[in-house]
């Protein structure tokens, strides 16, 4: 039973008595409101979550940050060893020439690749240290590595008894965007990169699909966001891909973002780069292969689909820490109690599973004013904090605050304990409630042109970033399309896989089509 | 109760009528006696951990290889976070001037730096790709992060209350080395490097030896390595470093591997970078540093402290697998049967836990001859495999091939799973003393020059790389001493934190002294 709880009043003259820190309205400035861009720059830095490095481009992942990336990566990697693949490692270098091979592969991103080009440095005319020691052949810093994989499958694979081959590689990629913003769009990022290599065209679809759904599973159940499942459009294709499915998600500026992709390659790589193999009859077939990636920019779309105006609010099974422990005492004979109360409650939380992990809790300890304290962990997003003092040992309660509610309470510690894994998917599953919420607040069915473009259109010119949502449209992939959309900035986000296979009339063009579109504007 | 089975019979039958392989002696050729290092490489392709890649120097890290490495990753990132450290993620690129800050460490790297001069490709003149966009700067990329993680660390610590900074990171790193060996060198590794600040000496230098404390831990107790911790001299000291610890591993052709190191920085970087803080009475002090790390390189000192002629041995908690069951059928009804139990016991299996994690097992039911299936798990290393036919199923029993031993054995089902994890304990524990008795029949306490020279000459001209093995002497770390050693190509491999102070005379200066030193060729 839940109890507002006497020692509130102790806590509100504590407060008064021990802090000269005012509640703030809002730890964060600005408001989502008022500026989201620069509220998403502010909630990165509130949680202390990663920061700008004097390299052009790149981010420094802090802790909390690296945390959050640590927990993403152990859900997956399970995810993807239980669907059959293994990890590998491959060369962080690609030889121009392989990037070469694939012609539209090249293309995408010959403008953003950072080239090594010599492999030492040696004393200047001008005293400092120049590069010396040219390379024969430039190398890449792999931007994705479709190729140098690609190289060693064709080595890899020489009959079908060597198929299917299913790796993955967790690593850093690098790509020389020139806007950049920390975890969204950074000139080096960590990602994984499936790679598949397959005998047969429907199980090369089969597999792109399957981790398509991964992806969708990982980020509704464990991320908490929900998301569309689709095939991206013609213009918005993986260089070099077939078929490009995605998972999108909206932030809450009503943007859409783009939170992983599943590439069907068909065989355009497995004929660039000779991937052979004799079949059961003794021919010779090329193969069909497979890639699929999510990246840092996962902890991107997390930020923007919970935080508040007061911070991070991270879902219980993305928490680095699910909950903090915070001890309340005046002098030194309190504290002695009090400590141990709260290290014997770390050390019992500690035994507690939650989906498969053990429950992570800590005792900031740290001698800090109260009111420093809580907000530090608001605003890094911790799920549970958890206060007690010398009253609540007498009565053997605690005082509860959860990050997805304004009020604490306290409790009896024995059903806080026994509770806990229950309160934590409590608030997993209403930060999906709400997110799903608001996709479905702003996403409109439009069938008329003038009312796409309105839908598109800010009311309010002071807020230029704020429009409508997602607009689902029966359309027709076709450049005359892709022209009409990009005035408004607007692009097709992707043709869900869900479809009703009625008629009706694409927006941009009038032709009759059964397809359905969602169409946003994107990170 | 272990006992001889009558399916070896059975067994023997079915491989006489159904396998055309012939047992081989040895399954690696050559063995270690005849050439060990190219035995080395042939262990390596048998076992299938990693491959020379087409980028000079770099390798490909296969399944099972990386299989290896992410149970290094596990365990030592459960040891890092339980002394206090967290995991964060800096740039790959390091800024020539950054490199330039510390003057021994640039001279240190200089002359191996993979340098970045560009940001794009654009077509050539000749119809090929070439570099373009000079950047104003060359990026290196990052040989180790002192420098990038020192400047983070600049603005990071303020105040006495910002420390200790207890970071650590895995990543990859490039040395540009020229002569390689997959594992023991190569121009990219994979490594985690620990970084921290404190505000006294005494505390960075405890912090040092601790993880120096954590590695030997990790090498004897994970690996079944036996390790010698100590301080390296003067002329092998990390660039920068005032001290650098390190553990020495035995090989089994006598050399010495450096298995890991741990550096005390003193302020050297600290004053280079302005890692300064405010202590508690107000004046400024410079932070003290340390740096500390373990590479892919342990991979190669796994495979050389305990492989033999027929490939891999793996300590059961180094191994990605411990247990492979392998079905033996003759007709599909005995298939379905056999399959079914196996499937059984592999799930069963899966419930157990070894050192906190997972027992690893897995059917392999891929349709191979029975001797081949075999040898193909005896080359990986697998520390147990067990066969189950349909006799085993009358009987409720299995055929244990142990990886440490020649020969197999039956034993009811019920026992091989209630004794498993002690057998995986035994199996690890025997593979360490094996070690540590090579190790001690291969040292030898030596006192005159005469004797020194002769320990590591070559008895066998056809055998060049056969030494003596490890010589502890009395000696003096001075120029001199290094001199005397360069013809013998012998290094001093640490002065052994474990001395017994009593006095000698130096056996290559003739000084008294109290220090004794390791010395051996080495990796």
């Amino acid at each position: 039973m839940i109890c507002w709880h006497p020692d509130v009043e102790y806590r509100f003259i504590n407060f008064l008595l021990f802090s000269s820190i005012p509640m703030p309205k809002n730890a964060i400035s600005p408001t989502r409101q008022k500026d989201y861009p620069e509220w998403y720059q502010q909630v990165v830095k509130a949680a202390d979550l990663a920061e700008n490095s004097p390299v052009r481009g790149c981010m420094i992942i802090k802790p909390w940050g690296y945390g959050i990336w640590e927990n993403m990566q152990r859900v997956l990697d399970r995810m993807f060893k239980d669907t059959g693949h293994e990890n590998a490692y491959f060369p962080v270098f690609i030889p121009k020439s392989f990037l070469e091979k694939e012609a539209e592969h090249v293309d995408g991103f010959a403008k953003e690749c950072a080239v090594v080009t010599h492999h030492r440095l040696e004393p200047g005319p001008d005293g400092g240290l120049v590069p010396a020691g040219e390379l024969e052949e430039p190398l890449i810093v792999r931007p994705t590595s479709e190729t140098i994989i690609g190289d060693a499958f064709s080595r890899w694979v020489q009959s079908y008894r060597d198929l299917p081959l299913k790796i993955n590689q967790w690593a850093n990629v690098v790509r020389w965007e020139m806007r950049t913003r920390l975890f969204l769009r950074t000139a080096e990022f960590l990602w994984q990169e499936g790679h598949t290599a397959h005998a047969t065209k429907q199980e090369a679809l089969e597999e792109t699909r399957m981790m398509l759904g991964v992806y969708a599973d990982f980020a509704e159940n464990v991320m908490a966001m929900p998301v569309i499942k689709g095939e991206k459009t013609a213009g918005e294709r993986f260089p070099g891909a077939d078929v490009t499915y995605s998972i999108e998600a909206m932030m809450q500026d009503r943007k859409a973002l783009q939170a992983g992709t599943s590439h069907f390659l068909g065989q355009n790589f497995s004929k660039a780069q000779e991937i052979k193999f004799q079949d059961a009859e003794g021919g010779e077939s090329f193969a069909w292969t497979t890639s699929w990636g999510v990246s840092t920019r996962l902890i991107g779309a997390l930020i923007m689909s919970h935080s508040d105006d007061d911070g991070l609010v991270l879902p219980p099974r993305m928490a680095p820490r699910q909950v903090v422990i915070l001890p309340i005492f005046k002098n030194d004979e309190e504290k002695a109690k009090v400590m141990e109360a709260c290290k014997a409650l770390d050390k019992e939380l500690k035994t507690l599973q939650y989906h498969g992990y053990r429950v992570e809790s800590f005792v900031d300890d740290r001698d800090l004013r109260g009111g420093e304290k809580k907000w530090y962990h608001v605003k890094r997003g911790v799920p549970i904090r958890v206060e007690i003092g010398p009253r609540d040992l007498e009565k053997g309660s605690v005082f509860v605050g959860r990050r997805d509610q304004p009020k604490s309470y306290g409790i009896s510690q024995a059903e806080f304990v026994s509770t806990l894994t229950d309160t934590l998917d409590e608030i997993q599953n209403g930060l999906y409630e709400r997110a799903l919420a608001m996709r479905a607040e702003h996403t409109r069915s439009i069938k008329s042109w003038d009312k796409f473009e309105k839908f598109f259109t800010p009311k309010n010119k002071d807020q230029p970033e704020i429009h409508g949502g997602f607009a689902e449209c029966y359309f027709v992939d076709c450049p005359e399309t892709d022209e009409k959309l990009k005035p408004l900035k607007v692009t097709p986000r992707c043709i869900p896989l869900d479809q009703d296979n009625e008629e009706g009339y694409c927006v941009f063009t009038g032709q009759k089509t059964k397809v359905k579109g969602i169409f946003g504007k994107s990170y």
